[in-house]
């Protein structure tokens, strides 16, 4: 039974055709093909996020990471996104091979997109959504706790909780998301039953990344509680704390209405904050680990370390 | 390097002299001395919770305990607690060997244990708080995640997040908390640099918890997204979502005071809930990890699950 010894190869890295069991986030204002053929050059899997950009602009990253990596490589789609149909075309005139697709139905695209032989991943936040995305018929689940940044599911389950309860709940190759930054992290993953991670926050704070500078900057000098749960009566979202955020707490204290947060919140807060890096009114969107992360490093650096970081720890683990 | 095969002992399992690194997390009205006594007995760390008790029932409780076991166990003590006087005089004059101390500041009892030669463990949500804890002098420190059941951080940060930043902040012998259930969980966290861990909910649903059997059936019938943080005006605390809670969560969403939350709160509702098992205004806390756990069993079983889950889980990691 000890597979110590013997190189990692499971079915998730079978599936995806990967190195190691890593997967970018495709986050919003953070994922161009900088990023994603990056991650996939060395041995993860990259993703392009979809979700904050026109269909033209994607066709035109997909066709730069095309030229930029022969590894694969996919593209984030949240479902709900308003150029959803245009966004979906260009993926499948492309020749895209992965989609991971998020905050939706999975119902609404998957089919068509496995008839054009693209692998599909779906983004869940409880099992009851895993099951519900294995009956749509996706070929892999990536299951994201409460720690992670940006949109989150309402019940609020953490990775530590959730992992074990997706894995019961399907025997789909399972992807573990929210608070993973580091080999250990990798490693406490995988031993609550995962077959590889999903990292956002980490990613989104490399050289690749097309965050801009101030965000990334005070990304890194986060502490412990510098992020926190926001947004709850609209749509969970964890938050920097700045300036924003603290007009959304005082609102939130006092029982503002969902229509009043909304007002509050108006539009392209998120690209304000992460895209262009304003740090005061803009939405800073980044996962709870982000207090862990002190230093903008280059994919390659970031790859390295995790895959160094999850050997040792293994190395250190006993029997009982 | 690779340790595998080599039985686990640990600078935890040293200092408390245990077989395995599993703490029985000392909850109120569930850890009276057949709960402590069979954690110690199987091969962990029992706890009696000093919090649901007066002083001399904590005394009945210590020498109950020493006729059912040879083995060490320990008090769980809330430093808010308004009997921590008479509780106090109890574990010094009964010869206790182990002490955990929670909620307060630690620097105020550390020292007079010690010098009652008693090992002084101490509960933190934060590195911060950690190191404060260090400076106090105590021996080892549990870190307890978001997911944890009753009082719980403001910070909200998740085991999967707290572990690592814990583990940088102090070289202490480091316990992990909240969300931890299983072998798979225990395993879990030694990769991400614990020591050992503190189990609550699963032991407060096994067969010798004083629990009420309402409660503890309630509690083995949970789905994901049943319990849920808040009183987070006042001290954040876990609930399992009943008929209080609902009216807990109105006030809640209209923005109530924390006068407000506290008259509904009233006193006493905590043993209303557990040991009384009143479901519907009653209390009831526990860990988000009780949708995992579906049935009540005795300790035995318990710890040897989780002993023959932490190595199966284990032989089935690779190297990267």
């Amino acid at each position: 039974m000890n597979a110590i010894g013997r190189k990692m190869e499971n079915k998730l890295t079978n599936l995806l055709k990967i190195k190691y069991p890593i997967i970018q986030g495709g986050m919003v204002w953070c994922c161009g093909w900088q990023l994603a053929s990056a991650v996939s050059n060395n041995g993860g899997l990259g993703l392009l996020g979809a979700g904050s950009m026109t269909p033209e602009l994607l066709r035109e990253h997909i066709i730069k990471c095309k030229a930029a990596t022969d590894k694969p490589f996919g593209v984030n789609v949240p479902l709900i996104y308003h150029e959803i149909e245009g966004i979906m075309k260009v993926i499948m005139e492309e020749g895209v091979k992965v989609v991971f697709s998020s905050a939706g139905n999975p119902k609404t695209w998957t089919q068509q997109l496995k008839d054009h032989g693209i692998i599909v991943v779906h983004v869940v936040s409880s099992s009851k959504f895993a099951r519900k995305a294995e009956e749509a018929g996706v070929d892999a689940i990536v299951a994201e706790g409460f720690e992670a940044g940006g949109h989150n599911g309402k019940e609020e389950t953490t990775t530590m909780t959730l992992i074990p309860q997706v894995r019961k709940a399907t025997g789909l190759p399972l992807i573990a998301a929210g608070g993973i930054a580091t080999g250990a992290g990798l490693l406490a993953a995988m031993s609550l039953g995962a077959d590889g991670v999903q990292i956002g926050t980490r990613f989104a704070l490399s050289e690749e990344s097309s965050a801009s500078s101030p965000f990334k900057k005070r990304c890194t000098e986060l502490q412990e509680g510098d992020t926190f749960l926001a947004l709850k009566k609209l749509s969970p979202t964890r938050l920097v704390k700045n300036p924003f955020f603290d007009k959304v707490k005082e609102a939130e204290d006092r029982g503002a209405s969902a229509e009043e947060l909304l007002q509050l919140l108006g539009r392209g807060r998120s690209k304000l904050g992460i895209f262009e890096g304003d740090l005061t009114e803009g939405e800073l969107e980044i996962g709870q680990i982000a207090s862990l992360i002190d230093r903008i490093e280059p994919v390659e650096t970031i790859m390295k370390q995790i895959a160094d970081e999850y050997n040792h720890s293994l190395s250190l683990l006993q029997k009982i």
